[in-house]
């Protein structure tokens, strides 16, 4: 998974929102290059609603160079694609790159730049790419938390999409259903429901497909038993 | 592109974020429900950042019931899987079904209760399925800001992925739904269905969420009020 580089954070807070949202999605590695208000420090730990304690610590630089030593691949944020010559990424391309290169041992890492100015061009150029979030054009602006949030969720949105297990009891068998349906057209014919006998197949068509669609689970099967004894004035067992 | 409804929210703050990171995807239908603050607020105002200037107004109601009449599909939002019988969506999952339904005219909804409660079991069964965004199980807690932020960035991210568009009839309106709910619940009533008042919620629960799972029609809506009255013996018109 990849790092996440805050180079010249100015609020506290940012950096607490950028640790809570890694930490929600399980990324650990937070590096951050000249701090403006120092390390640690208290806004950050209060906006990381405890993410901090449960990461690694922080590493605090004071270069960029420093900071990205170790890794191999460097994506830079910037809120518009910039006049250089950088592949820009959307989100999904950018984390596909970084997971392609960490499968193959690689070590890679976001930088984003100082809230005010965002990254300066010599900073880009240490960048192999950039990464722009698609916003809407009138009103683009994403702050450090929101920006590391989209990307970590963006790592992780497909690692979980299959394993989304419904929690649904399982339906009613067939035959059960089988006797509901058969049990409530009974005491339609009897209360005369159809009057139109063209029409019975059809009405009746559209009651089973009302309850075909809602796969009704047993109990449910059960309370329906229940409902139409108590419509048609029945005692129910 | 779906709604957004806040139900019961305590934080201006949380609002303000809400209705920021819409703007940020180019979202602009924000309902809220008994804001514990009041509307319009100014918390909300300071944390939207502008986005409340250039979105439609927001709508406020008085009940989660109004807030959805006119739309067709809901789904709220849980941080895990309730035992409850509804499918069970992560966010891209939830939002190919949204854009689906859209395709053909429907409008879709994404309810989100209160910071402190989240959706109470009532509030789940007006929805047709739920959202659980897939976090780390060590540091699960997202607020509403974010939440929105990342439903609305999984709805603009594959804007051109095409999507499958079911040739099914529009279901019935929320509100022909309830009326639907709120009949055969008087009918229940009067014949002593519910015998046992401290079992009554539950079994009413289980009722409604039979026929919100089905995705009535306008046409299947009145086949049932003919069955109700069929049922209990009285003439159709």
């Amino acid at each position: 998974m990849f790092s996440i580089i805050l180079l010249n954070p100015q609020m506290g807070e940012n950096i607490g929102a950028a640790a809570r949202a890694m930490a929600n999605f399980g990324f650990s590695d937070l590096r951050i290059v000249n701090p403006r208000d120092g390390w640690p420090n208290e806004r950050a730990e209060a906006m990381a609603a405890g993410a901090l304690d449960i990461m690694p610590p922080v590493q605090v630089f004071d270069s960029l160079q420093e900071a990205v030593s170790d890794l191999h691949y460097i994506l830079g944020t910037t809120a518009r694609p910039r006049d250089m010559v950088k592949p820009v990424y959307a989100p999904a391309q950018a984390v596909e790159e970084c997971k392609s290169r960490e499968s193959v041992g690689q070590k890679t890492g976001i930088l984003f730049g100082a809230e005010r100015t965002g990254l300066l061009n010599d900073e880009i150029t240490a960048c192999h790419g950039i990464i722009t979030i698609p916003t809407a054009p009138d009103f683009s602006s994403l702050n450090l938390g929101q920006s590391v949030l989209l990307l970590a969720y963006e790592w992780i949105r497909n690692l979980h999409n299959d394993s989304v297990i419904p929690n649904n009891p399982l339906p009613a068998s067939l035959e059960e259903r089988e006797n509901l349906l058969n049990r409530l057209t009974n005491e339609l014919e009897d209360m005369r429901f159809f009057r139109n006998p063209d029409l019975a197949p059809t009405m009746m068509r559209n009651v089973r497909n009302i309850f075909t669609r809602a796969d009704l689970t047993e109990q449910e099967i059960r309370t329906l038993h229940g409902v139409i004894s108590a419509l048609r004035g029945k005692k129910t067992q």
